[in-house]
């Protein structure tokens, strides 16, 4: 949890209204006083009761946490960070209250050669998952050039949206869209070439080029992008790096790049992104300090790799063998066995109770566990115990210090 | 988060008072209504404005989750978990607002061989930290027979706690604080060969079975115990388990084995702690299934390697080269060098920006890198870098392909 001042106002409304407020200890109502039951109301209560708040992101407390660690911290520093987040929205596929979000932030840096690791760490990690994405990317100074050309910055985020609605309508549709947002004839007309932008990412360059680049904002954008192309064209990237023009983010702290990925096999939303922040921790007293940070969506990508059934048939059951004894004595047998395996990094476990052994074989099968170890009498007595290969159902007697070598 | 009516009545009133309260989300204030102010009281206003509340640890909710879950779970179930858990309590040493729980629980099976496994599970975990410990433990049945022995049975906390105090005071002080907690002189003349149990685990259930052994649940907390100590006489523990009569836990819910882990070379309270609950799921609605399970406090046993200085040189930094280059050309050609070596496990990192060479390596020295590789035009001809150890500081031309092997 954080103090709310800590988190408010970071998120835009929409994210203000969406923070879990925790209540103050013991006797909140002390020191509320009403005159008369209009003042009973959320607005005129909440802020006397609460002080502080569940997190909405990692990016915002890592900022407070930087700022107060200042002089501990070695800069430009680098940090991981995987924890639980909120959202007070109403949950649904996709989207939970509360889910895990894992972190990755450069702070104190503005060099570009922190985005381009960040995209080689985005797609290195989907490819060890085996999941198919489309890393896509842009630039705030881009969005701030096209309001700027059109004379509408404050409708920047009515553009994107309407432009991002063009792969499912029709032009005259997205136009009519602009319209009634309010934008001038003129405007739209000029946003023509924005919106039919086309082509790989160096055809869409090259008409940037043309219709921003004489705006500074729109240069310095032009030429942040062309540095982080250039400098991945050293390495392979197995996912498709895709600009993409319409990529705003709802975030209110980005800066420079913008970064979204998404699942090409399951429609989900975005499984991770990010982008740079050029003064985040100014809110809380240390200005000039420019980072950037990329998050993955535990949770969803948790949903897409369930959706696809690219969880092993191994990580179902991560134990090894599972010991079965009948009696007591079979179970004093079994335990130092079980302590040795384990040292050798072998998941094994034991029945706890000497029950039935139909019992126990079925829980080996529910458990996808491959080896079964029985333990009787004769085994005890010939110092091993009958080793059961589920897959094959053969079994043989193995000498207990030789268990390990037979798995 | 949980629902409240799941938390609220499982940790004892002390417990639901250390819950902290989510504020319902939207206009939360709609439908409170008050005639007059005296109604304006936490106790009255705090049930209408707030449904939800944070995890007080993860029993309870791991309880709530196996009834949910009953017909997809293989029994008996296992499972670890780590998650942050919070209680509304004044944050000192020590002692959290929010910390971390790690549990590893055993449900639907009553074998004392589960208790056997956590006890060898705490007892290596400590070992791999190299931190001392005392696993102490103790069973609610014997507690309960103590009470009901001299007839004192809603007393069992205060006989426990003024029997704790005998190693700090004198059993003079001990017999005063029982008389003043309302115990008959009777009572106290009975428990005083309890007061003064001593010897070892041995010795000590000799003269348990002498004071309480002819009342059932006597009989049967010692059987218990006399058990578990039997299994682990076929394995050797590191740190010394001792039966203590005074543990009592504060948890509502256990009704067998107790256990806690104390630090030997830090006061810090416990670092560890469980028990059998034989009945926690009844209150969910799947009744007659016992469990057993055990928590690390993470945060505590960070402090104490913290304070003891248990945190490996190794530790400090993850790190184990950093790539310095002095101008953008250098940068592109570390950059697939640094891809490769990551793709051997090795943990490299190159510094961002091509600043001055002084800088850089304050950087490696800063963050404890115990490699460097310099990256000027030669080494680039020479498709090399020049790798220096920082240890001896020694450096020496190494082929880009072979640094692997160098490091």
């Amino acid at each position: 949890m954080e103090n709310l001042s800590t988190l408010l106002g970071k998120y835009g409304d929409e994210g203000d209204k969406l923070l879990f407020k925790i209540l103050n200890s013991g006797n909140f109502m002390e020191g509320v006083s009403i005159t008369d039951s209009s003042q009973l109301s959320a607005n005129n209560i909440g802020p006397k009761i609460t002080e502080k708040g569940l997190r909405y992101d990692l990016t915002v407390p890592f900022a407070r946490f930087v700022v107060q660690n200042r002089d501990k911290i070695s800069f430009p520093f680098r940090r991981y960070q995987i924890q639980p987040v909120w959202r007070a929205d109403r949950p649904q596929k996709g989207r939970y209250r509360e889910f895990y979000q894992c972190d990755a932030d450069i702070i104190a840096s503005d060099s570009l050669v922190n985005e381009v690791e960040l995209i080689e760490m985005i797609d290195e990690v989907f490819a060890k998952l085996n999941m198919r994405v489309a890393i896509k990317f842009n630039n705030r100074k881009i969005l701030t050039a096209i309001a700027e050309l059109v004379g509408e910055a404050d409708k920047i985020i009515d553009i994107t949206v309407a432009i991002d609605k063009l792969d499912k309508t029709s032009l005259t549709e997205v136009n009519a869209e602009l319209e009634s947002k309010g934008l001038s004839q003129e405007a739209i007309a000029q946003l023509q070439p924005i919106i039919l932008l086309d082509g790989n990412n160096k055809d869409k360059i090259a008409q940037l080029k043309y219709i921003i680049g004489q705006i500074p904002t729109g240069e310095k954008g032009i030429e942040e992008i062309e540095t982080i192309l250039n400098y991945l064209n050293k390495v392979t990237l197995n996912a498709n790096l895709e600009l993409d023009l319409t990529l705003a983010r709802g975030l209110n702290y980005y800066t420079g790049t913008i970064i979204e990925v998404k699942a090409l096999d399951v429609p989900i939303g975005s499984v991770s992104g990010g982008g740079r922040y050029d003064d985040l921790t100014g809110i809380f007293g240390l200005k000039g300090v420019s980072g950037v940070g990329v998050s993955f969506g535990a949770d969803r990508i948790y949903d897409v790799l369930d959706t696809l059934n690219l969880f092993s048939q191994h990580s179902a059951s991560t134990t090894k063998i599972l010991f079965v004894a009948f009696d007591q004595k079979g179970i004093e047998y079994a335990l130092p066995i079980l302590r040795m395996l384990r040292k050798d990094g072998i998941a094994a476990e034991i029945y706890p109770s000497p029950t039935k052994m139909k019992k126990q074989m079925q829980y080996a099968n529910d458990k996808k566990i491959p080896f079964v170890a029985i333990v009787g009498d004769d085994e005890i007595e010939k110092q091993g115990v009958m080793l059961k290969d589920m897959t094959t159902g053969n079994q043989k007697l193995v000498m207990s210090h030789k268990l390990k070598d037979s798995l």
